[in-house]
């Protein structure tokens, strides 16, 4: 099988003009495939304030009314995802952003309501695995915005990591995945305030204990389960890094944090 | 060679919800091969309102600052475009979303400031009809906003209708294309005042008299010339018509206005 990156930027990466340019270049150097999902940043709330409409958040989440919808399809669909395509493109990288909804590479279902009614949120049900190696086998990597669809007309926010999790998981009968996880920390850290702390590898059962222990933050949780359900599902690797970290680690000369199985 | 359905719809069926809703259901029902190019509509300019930026025109083409194409890029690439994607879904029609960014579908360049700086304004140079068509030949509508770029990091802002002429055009190698252009009048009128004086078929010798006495009015000048470049470069045919009569056209009952070599 051949390699697929499946590599995840966060929205600190895409907030700072500067970073994004040396990280989209740093990809730009990956010769296996590669597939890109990326967050939505500051920029949404910002716009979204601006016309009036206030960002509520619960547990982290962003609740999506009908208004906000309209302002992450907007920035994730079109603003964000452009601007990541065109500096693709003039890195000599031939790429094409993507919502769910496109070619229906991403069908999900509406949240049910049970304590907090998210709103317009989509959990996934299905990736479109064919379409996106159709696309891979044209030399063509995917930017994959936060964005799903339920086939009822309406589009749907979903978390990013979810997303880069269950996309590698589909993909991983077609390809060798690679997932990787960049952001603004050099890995998951054994101590939050000592940011050299950064766990090398890490299985399932270590990750239970320093969850229990309270040692892994809170933010990191979702992503590890994630990453743990991936590896169960199929994915090669999964990798947790430092943005500025992506060719190291391709190149085999760091590891971020590494989860085994 | 296949039939290729062309189809452009203007601002104006993209301002009413109910008009577009019938619009795609009936683009849903069109069996060979299609591709659909919207415009931009009241939307873009009343969320750059909202934003504080106000939408500059000269001889009726918007000026396109940096402010203003992010604005464009959000609209026209995330909001307008998603919203016809997901639409096309719960018809059951399985399209997929593109600015000409993806997949370096339609390469621009910036327009030359002459007496007029447009600013961030594309002049499109090349399409690439070849993944065009793989997209088509997976059974896939692509649903074009009139978003170009420049392979320099830059977003374009392109007239939907130059992109529909340019891509019949390129696309007319391969396929046998039927270039529609819908809009909210009947065909062109002989009477801009009758709105059932439609002309039903016009040859170019035809349209220069008619322009040399004025009776076609200012707005449809750039539309014809652009189709009558098309029919010359090798599109079969070029219709113009209201949007509600879609489905007619293909099923050859009626014609709006039909351009003839």
């Amino acid at each position: 099988m051949q390699n697929l990156y499946v590599v995840k930027i966060g929205g600190n990466v895409i907030d700072n003009e500067e970073f994004l340019q040396k990280f989209l270049a740093d990809f730009s150097k990956i010769d296996d495939h590669t597939i890109l999902i990326h967050g939505g940043g500051k920029v949404a709330t910002q716009i979204g304030e601006k016309l009036g409409i206030e960002a509520q958040m619960v547990d982290g989440r962003r609740i999506t009314d009908l208004e906000t919808l309209k302002v992450v399809t907007m920035v994730y669909g079109g603003l964000i995802n452009k601007k990541i395509v065109s500096l693709l493109q003039k890195n000599n990288k031939n790429a094409c952003g993507f919502t769910g909804a496109d070619a229906n590479l991403i069908q999900a279902h509406k949240r049910p309501v049970k304590t907090v009614d998210y709103g317009f949120v989509g959990d996934v049900d299905h990736v479109n695995s064919s379409f996106l190696s159709t696309v891979l086998k044209s030399n063509i990597t995917p930017i994959l915005a936060p964005l799903t669809h339920d086939m009822q007309g309406n589009m749907l926010n979903t978390n990013a990591d979810t997303i880069a999790s269950t996309v590698a998981v589909a993909m991983a009968q077609l390809f060798k995945v690679q997932l990787v996880y960049c952001f603004e920390l050099k890995g998951v850290l054994r101590d939050f305030e000592d940011k050299s702390s950064v766990i090398n590898t890490i299985n399932k059962a270590e990750y239970q204990d320093l969850k229990e222990k309270g040692i892994i933050s809170k933010g990191m949780i979702p992503k590890l389960d994630n990453s743990f359900d991936a590896i169960e599902q199929g994915v090669d690797s999964v990798r947790i890094c430092h943005a500025e970290d992506l060719l190291s680690i391709v190149q085999g000369i760091t590891n971020g944090t590494k989860l085994i199985a």
